[in-house]
């Protein structure tokens, strides 16, 4: 058995997803990505992260890493696995335990609003600008981040069927259309409008705000919003990192 | 942002599930634990595990704690989750990737091996006996393993739809019977025999071997095998530790 002073150091990692705009306006999965501004992997991107300080639990340094990334609210912050390969990095041993989070989408006007300008946010040093970076198109990132994004999309749409996970990626009403974009911006394909309104509204998750978006429409939609029981957060998972600080 | 030098110690813990047979000689999910020889917890009952070594994947540590544990083949080594609560450990900031592993339960003859006379493995040191204890009513345990074990049999009974994993707790050719009892014991729960044979032949994935179990009874029943192309492993999960070293 080795000796615990054979160390590794440890990092927590933060891939904070938000369906945002593209440069056609069309509503797609986004992750925000921090440029690297020194070697290794110079003007590479990289998932947020932090070194893991003794006293910090791991929930809580992967929450400080959205919270200084993202500007609003950071919605069903989970643990997605320890990274650790030996040689990820070429400057020591570092294991990252990767977190995955969820930014609020639509505002109130069901608008996606498009960050594609960079982020003014606080925590990172002056000129650093984190940019919502499309999540399954990003640019060249650094160390094994392109492998641990993979990872985390594939988690992120294993649980898109899980309560909570489409809400905490819209505002607090919704037209059934927004609901059915954002499932396909995490998805990476479209759904049928038809079938997608039939399963969704049979499952009673959903109920009718009594409003409408107002818009050009002839027939504006209806809104809808998640009732109070359902969109809750479903009990914790096993690898939910609330359940382990 | 914490220095890089707050340091956390790095430990690899596997949680090693097979079916042994309990002491009325019922199949129950076991676990594979070792008792602590000192403090803290001393007396308590532990997860396998090791100090992470610089040099070391993580995958290949958890494995080699796998095999000093449990005598013969171990399937299905996979990553569960980092657990690293401030307070986990009352010696120091200690982190520990949780793995999780199968030991195939039955051997040729269909019988679940007894264990719970303690098993005789390397690696361990002298007077220091790995013992099978129910899964799912574990003794007292040290640290927050048994936490980490809730959350590993969670993860077990989750993937047990999965192809491969209850083959892996098989041997090579097994009864419609033996195959059922593996669920109920994974689950906890019995299972309708006639609704199981039918879900599961109607999957496809097994097939006849030509054999029957000898026994004493007037219609021996016949033996089943994993059709070689569901048998193998199905692709790696995003939190596969294999995919990450």
């Amino acid at each position: 058995m080795p000796a615990p002073e054979a160390r590794v150091t440890v990092a927590v990692s933060t891939a904070v997803f938000g369906v945002r705009a593209d440069a056609s306006g069309a509503p797609r999965l986004h992750v925000a990505l921090v440029p690297r501004m020194r070697e290794p992997f110079l003007d590479r991107w990289a998932l947020p992260g932090t070194w893991l300080a003794a006293d910090e639990e791991l929930a809580d340094a992967a929450a400080r890493v959205a919270a200084e990334t993202v500007p609003g609210p950071v919605r069903r912050l989970e643990q997605l696995a320890a990274f650790g390969a030996v040689d990820r990095s070429p400057t020591g041993r570092v294991l990252t335990v990767a977190h995955w989070a969820l930014s609020p989408a639509l505002d109130d006007d069901g608008a996606a609003p498009s960050y594609s300008g960079g982020l003014d946010v606080a925590g990172l040093p002056a000129g650093v600008h984190v940019r919502w970076q499309r999540a399954d198109a990003p640019p060249a990132m650094a160390f094994d981040h392109a492998e641990i994004l993979t990872a985390a999309v594939a988690r992120l749409r294993a649980d898109l069927p899980r309560a909570g996970v489409a809400h905490a990626l819209l505002g607090p009403s919704f037209t059934l259309a927004e609901l059915r974009a954002v499932h396909e911006a995490v998805l990476g394909r479209t759904l049928d409008a038809a079938n997608f309104r039939r399963a969704t509204l049979a499952t009673g998750v959903l109920e009718e705000t009594g409003e409408v978006r107002a818009g050009t429409r002839h027939r504006p939609p209806k809104l809808y919003r998640y009732r109070p029981a359902d969109g809750a957060p479903p009990p914790a998972a096993p690898d939910d990192p609330g359940d382990l600080s």
